[in-house]
């Protein structure tokens, strides 16, 4: 039994994430791709997101992680639908573990999707799935270092979430550092710093955020 | 081009790293494989546990990352012989990345072998090296629900530091859950609660560490 090298591997989950962008822009589902490392606050987010636009938009969500379900009652209990990819060790979400999700929606129901993908900065950078922009979030306990270090996903982002600045005072985060090397990297990168705990700096994001939904659902 | 599943990749990494294994009995040189997410605070372990134990014991450091040189520039301010594995993207160190690495030490001038993984919760539990003891960090600001979702890290680390203890006024951590079900995963696992930071419970890990290499050089 083979499998293709990576490269190929890559190729074919670019085409069943072309498959699923198709499906989207027939129902007019914007949809985001969230990632960070372990523990950073992408359920928080999500959670703050949805309280936020919930009124205005029907949201979606897909939670992605390696095993259990806490991430999706989490959301669940905000009324929302949301469906949960268990990977079984797999370290990132990819296109066609979304497709074999969407038949669990109404998509004829939904404007927006988030996609909560598993806690690794490295490996979803990777892989596609047919999202409208990869939104990264940085926390600043984790440090000032990892633009520098884990360069791809800064650089495939489409908006970087500074979060936790709650413990600015607490630890040792360079902000200035951080935002300069992560727009080094990627230097059309959208940068938010907030707190999902208190909600401080939160507005920019969702100003962003429906801005783009806005656009999306003209085009 | 096609390479081997996964299973077989496993397999051919156990071998290696059994090579490396024998080495490491051969030149009585203890190693210890530390994992952790991005910016929980494996360098500043790194740096506090040579601070700790340079006078008692030869120590060496290979450091993993995707790219740049940062963290082994900190090691070597404290005068230890550090080799830099720059993976390119991997997000794993393997058992041959450290065979290769291996030639650049002096091997019978080393007692204790630091290997620093690259920041991930998932990827690097898979792979042996040929250490002694796997070692994983937990810090406080990424909550306690760590390991319930990334459970195959805490069922094959020997050792859980359960790090930043100093921002548990300012963090949402539940210490007797996080405690409570990584044991529940791994019955074994010794759990040492620490500040890095303010080196605040660091002595317990040290002493096991000690105790460990002390058995292992006299066995």
């Amino acid at each position: 039994m083979k499998i293709s090298v990576v490269k190929n591997v890559l190729d074919a989950n670019d085409r069943i994430a072309a498959d699923n962008r198709a499906i989207f822009d027939k129902k007019k589902i914007y949809v985001i791709n969230l990632m960070s490392s372990p523990g950073a606050g992408k359920t928080t987010l999500v959670e703050k997101t949805i309280l936020a636009l919930q009124d205005r938009y029907r949201i979606g969500v897909i939670e992605g992680d390696i095993q259990d379900t806490c991430d999706a009652e989490r959301v669940a209990k905000l009324g929302i639908p949301v469906v949960q990819i268990n990977t079984g060790g797999g370290c990132h979400l990819d296109g066609n573990m979304i497709r074999e999700a969407l038949p669990a929606f109404d998509l004829d129901q939904l404007d927006f999707l988030i996609t909560e993908n598993v806690g690794n900065l490295v490996c979803p950078a990777e892989f596609k799935i047919g999202e409208n922009a990869k939104i990264m979030i940085l926390s600043t306990p984790e440090g000032a270092d990892k633009p520098a270090k884990y360069p791809l996903m800064f650089q495939e982002s489409s908006v970087l979430i500074l979060n936790k600045i709650d413990l600015m005072p607490y630890v040792d985060f360079n902000m200035e550092k951080a935002k300069k090397d992560a727009l080094s990297i990627n230097p059309k990168l959208r940068i938010f710093a907030v707190s999902c705990k208190t909600s401080e700096g939160l507005q920019g994001w969702l100003d962003w955020l429906s801005g783009q939904i806005a656009v999306f659902q003209k085009g």
